[in-house]
């Protein structure tokens, strides 16, 4: 069965500016999709803000493998609980990529724990990504470094925690650096941020971006069953310890008793 | 001048429990204020959720170097408002120390991006911690292992990302063991999880947990200035790029603009 | 294809010990190999150090998609050359597998750059085996713990880098604790260290500990191609600069010179 | 007492080469030993490869706390005894700085396992240093990013271990990027990578390089004593176990005997 991707777009500049229209007419969720169905291990679909729910059901996340997220005009109209229910999957085991303007995200910045900000700048300026990390399974038959002609500088420094892995990191024509593509796992759940795909420009038309992109999808798989109450502290009663054991001291709790939280 | 720590208590088991009123009457935080004052080198005060703000008004904790946080039966009651000011302290550089049940804190969860949950039994057993990483800062002065007579077991998982170091894990009586001591980094802030500490156990009087906390407060202290705007996105404009740079391409943020959040 | 492994083992104390050769008649290499080969994804074959090149040479290695390790008696008999040799495969993209004692072999010693101590006891006591990543492709399948009735005792400190997961911590029926499973990446290639094995016990023949043993080898399989030339400093003259570059300053190097090493 | 730095020095390009003599009259050791001793909370001296033991003998390196290590044309100079003698004082606690060419010194290649290579181009070009963990202790006080104007191209991929942190990312001329500063631990010893100081430049007396060296000698540094015996592999004994153990199954070992290294 291929892996199941689902790519949300915030679908807000493909419907209000001529540019970003014109090079993205299915949408940038679209053009991903597509690019990532040309994967035969992977099979793509997509969701958007302006679907119910912005198209991210209970039911739908159930039946997702690994979800990528693009949005940059509208973060702060994604519903808090569409959030939460997103973090709760990924701690079980849904894999997630979240793509350039998305480091703003409500959903990275929840799973980050920091303010995930950067400096930038809309100059369509060359930037070449260097692969740090060679023979990772997100750089899959990439060469060394390869390029974008225009790209939006993103610049150090990246408020994310010290990832897992750093696997590119960019060089922009203006003089900057960045952290291009960083993992991390929170619960089950493994994470890819990857710092290309400014929206008036044809990045995710690039060879080598659809490839990274590809390669993301099936490192962020988890075949594994998604895991039940991540968010549970069950108590272990006494009587169940798993060596003997006699209670002693003064006790807080009742017998039976759920913890505070 | 001496580290400035301030010990936050949730100070309601005090009120409320006589057993935990008789082993802390000063309040579970006057006990560990007074144990890290005893290290010349810390001037340590205490805040309570009962005050207003919580105890830690946005002037206070510019003036707080490490915040010790201890809460248990009432997470619920932290203002949001106060969780995300002290969030942006640590981003910032404070340094934060959260112990034992603050592993369900807001302030914890907000950090760390994941549930925080575990498993856990209150039944006074013995617990030993192990250094992991002898010579650290945290472990100064502590021998290879150290135990708690009467401890509550807090087992794995413990759901939480992958830390930088671990420092200790726990051995319980009833066969179950816990990373009992972890450090993080969020922004310019270091953060140490420290799990010994329930409230019906004379835990905060033991000399080598007391040991732990003065030495995890001048390990967490940051006398570097506090990050400014570790929030904002600046943007770098064209003609102040550190290269010659020539725009290039289609925009769409016009000269001066904001970025989007 | 099915993943290629080899099992190496040592092979001493099989021939020299009735015990060990009484649970393992095959000798432990012979029975990992067996149970590696009941999962059809995996195609495993053993190697020892008895033959030539210790059944390690060049063309073999190329050959080998992930290496085992069991040693305990005779580290010292291997090879400094073959040593170096499974190196380099390890940064191309060969996975290793470190068991139990092998702790202390010169590969592992050498790819961790510590001193890989520990502390132990041979006592015939209950082990548990907590996963602490739960959902991590090596603990797929296992339960929340299991146990081992008769195993060698391993204490921290365990005098290895922070790994990049900590997937098990085992619990001693003695006091001590142990990461007792560890996971690590060398340039292209997946390491993971896993504690249990003692050879006078069944150990390799519990169903969880193959469990694990499968998994892992599907875990440090790194299907891209072996990287070439790690080790090599290639010269990236100015006349080839993926910028335009005009040379500046004072040299060292005459065009065309190799690097110091 | 002021931090004891030694500043150690292969000595051999100031002595055959007359660009580098007349940067570096006092050769490129002492110009950093001068550097560091601008800051008082530090006292720095110099040993160099010519020296007998290379001016590292046992009893000065047990009054050494943090080593700094710059070398180039003579790596394979350095004998492997005083490599040993390094490593074994950075695991129980030096501290120790590489600088530049040291990559492929014996001591980083020990302490990493990795081969630590990467490319290079001596262009004269300019970098840019960008302090990616702003408020970390090695960028106390220094800009957001700092220039030299003339430095050796060193390029990704840099064959180490994913590190503690990265906390300078280097922007080459020519199109390249570098992780400049990189941060692990071995052991109780922190070690930092540093890659600005190719010799035909005047890099070590940049002030803003010698204030991160400054900054790096007091993260580096560790104020508890020594550990001793970390290549040891005790036994503890079944009588002497912390929890009641009766010995139980076959065992490989006699009473007191050691373990098998």
């Amino acid at each position: 069965m291929p892996i199941r991707a689902v790519v949300w777009g915030e679908n807000v500049h493909e419907q209000t500016n001529e540019t970003v229209a014109g090079i993205y007419p299915r949408g940038i969720h679209g053009t991903i999709a597509a690019a990532l169905n040309q994967d035969s291990s992977i099979s793509a679909k997509t969701a958007t803000l302006q679907q119910p729910e912005h198209g991210l059901p209970e039911a739908r996340l159930a039946e997702t493998d690994v979800l990528l997220w693009w949005g940059h005009a509208a973060h702060g109209e994604v519903a808090d609980a569409v959030v939460e229910r997103v973090a709760e999957h990924v701690w079980s085991g849904m894999g997630l990529i979240v793509l350039h303007s998305g480091h703003f995200s409500k959903i990275f910045k929840r799973l980050m724990g920091t303010p995930c900000s950067l400096t930038w700048r809309e100059a369509g300026e060359r930037e070449r990504l260097w692969v740090t990390t060679p023979g990772h399974k997100i750089a899959d038959g990439l060469p060394a470094y390869f390029e974008l002609e225009h790209e939006e500088m993103y610049g150090e420094p990246f408020h994310v925690p010290e990832p897992l892995e750093t696997v590119f990191i960019g060089w922009f024509q203006g003089g900057e650096v960045f952290r291009a593509g960083l993992t991390y796992r929170r619960g089950a759940g493994k994470i890819f941020y990857f710092q290309p795909g400014h929206e008036t420009y044809p990045t995710y038309h690039d060879h080598n971006i659809q490839r990274v992109l590809q390669n993301a999808v099936k490192w962020a798989h988890n075949p594994a069953a998604r895991l039940s109450n991540v968010t549970d502290a069950p108590n272990r009663p006494t009587h169940e310890a798993l060596e003997t054991l006699e209670e002693r001291g003064p006790k807080l709790h009742k017998p039976g008793e759920g913890g505070f939280r």
